[in-house]
């Protein structure tokens, strides 16, 4: 009897079932298009009744949900800062309204990519990993002898506000040092900030609107050689390594698992990164890690959501 | 009936008796003087020996034992950089050679610290801590929902290695950034540095030699608002703040404790400590840690060998 995997973005809603031996049965995905508080709630609590009124031969058997941001362990509450009037909402008891006593467990996303990769991906086996998820911000799922580390009040991980650069910047005040550089929204910054000093820019970078700049443009004017996308990525590269680096000196990882909307395509910057943390990494913790890939690219929140929902099974 | 708990420091070695519920009873130190290899060891089982001799009418039910570096948990075996010939001593297999099958548990002294803290210090009831020992070198014992953080090879906490200030530089490498600048060592150093560069100086740190130059000085001089002590100390606060940032924002722990030779007379500096890391960490987790002295001053580390020997009683 299959488990539903719920994975909740910024924009949109995944939903899957699982068979119990892990396999992905099914996937649909809607847009959030512009809802907001309790309509974000209603179009979940819609999607759970739907595949429980569909599963009369085969009934789900466990949910689980994947969350952009907090998941409260003690009251179910979520808080999710790209969803409007998702302050602390009561995720949890909407779910339990429509499944009686299924089985439901919420957790964020970070900690599902991380359990999706130890589940189906490239952290299979580990007891000590790490995914960073690398996107329009940053953070890192972390597993510590086989559980996830969640911190007193389930905000463990929040990588992104890493400093890393002294003297303090009020420019850091909203988001953290690491992610103001080094998330996809940092790259992007970064490279406006630089093109709008430069006089009689030329290269590849002018075809964009500045405003409209991404991350994926700048990669692409790297390989071309532009020289303001080298020295942004440079910049970038010493900030990935060094944050890497802290993350293998304090835990002692196996594997850290690069992933995020950034990572897919800044994966061409890996050797870079490994280069620029054996620097400043403990030497021998730098020789017992490795780097990899997201074994399941955007669908590592989705299985990790999946497993979760496995685990309520097996725990009950 | 009692348990031994022993701490092997770089120059000295402490044993004591504690009651099992965790009175000391009784304590004991020695100094290394010029021993090396085996010999440390055997002034180790010596001390064991005399212990289980003694005890006729109580005899002691388990022995704890803290090592400053590395303890393997696996073969047993410890590496201990300041003890000569200590690469990967067979200390667990010493020690069961002359107490048969009594339990016998070894850690490093970071984790000692903190399970002393979590047992009769200043982390009473945490289940999410951190001890953050700052002396000759720096490093930290963890607590994970009330588990010490090991890695996958029990090298995790390595927090002096923490990259803080790009770009790297080649004098990190023996020991990394953050305890280049901010241990003991460090703070000693930084002060020669300046000192060298100052002309003329006529303030209360030229009573001492400058190779022979200790924090502690630096700190009385900060009191009469030496200005170079005031520069140095400047320089150590931020370094301080940042990294107990980043151990806030990764971890969302409920308490960091300081302890080590530093702290102690640093303590006084826990409150710029605490403002500069306001700036840099999750804000979130920032207003939902505090900030505390050791509760065991130095004997920390022996009190978490006696815990480590109480819990290998309650688990066998």
């Amino acid at each position: 009897m299959p488990v539903l995997g719920i994975d909740l973005g910024g924009t949109k809603l995944a939903t899957a079932l699982f068979s119990e031996s892990g396999a992905l049965i099914s996937k649909e995905v809607m847009a959030l298009e512009q809802r907001t508080g309790r309509e974000v709630g209603k179009l979940i609590t819609g999607a759970v009744e739907r595949y429980l009124d569909a599963g009369a031969s085969s009934p789900v058997r466990a949910i689980g949900v994947s969350v952009p941001g907090i998941a409260h362990a003690k009251g179910g509450t979520v808080w999710a800062p790209n969803i409007p009037e998702w302050e602390d909402y009561p995720l949890l008891q909407e779910i339990r309204g429509v499944v009686g006593k299924l089985p439901v467990s919420i957790d964020s996303d970070r900690a599902c990519c991380m359990l999706g990769e130890l589940w189906q991906g490239n952290a299979r086996g580990c007891k000590d990993a790490i995914y960073l998820a690398v996107g329009t911000g940053i953070g890192a799922g972390i597993l510590t002898d086989g559980i996830i580390l969640r911190g007193a009040h389930d905000i463990a991980g929040s990588v992104g506000w890493m400093a890393l650069d002294k003297p303090f910047h009020d420019k850091y005040i909203p988001c953290g040092c690491f992610e103001y550089y080094a998330s996809g929204d940092g790259i992007a910054k970064l490279t406006r900030e630089l093109l709008g000093e430069e006089k009689g820019y030329d290269g590849p970078l002018k075809e964009h609107l500045p405003e409209k700049l991404t991350a994926h443009q700048v990669f692409d004017a790297y390989e071309k050689k532009d020289r303001v996308a080298v020295r942004v990525m440079g910049e970038c590269i010493q900030y990935w390594g060094m944050a890497v680096a802290n993350l293998i000196s304090i835990f002692n990882p196996e594997k850290i698992i690069f992933g995020g909307g950034v990572f897919g395509p800044a994966l061409r910057f890996l050797e870079p990164v490994r280069e620029e943390a054996r620097k400043w990494a403990q030497p021998i913790s730098m020789t017992q890690v490795s780097f990899e890939a997201s074994g399941l690219h955007g669908d590592a929140a989705i299985y990790g959501a999946g497993y979760l929902a496995l685990n309520k099974i097996s725990h009950t």
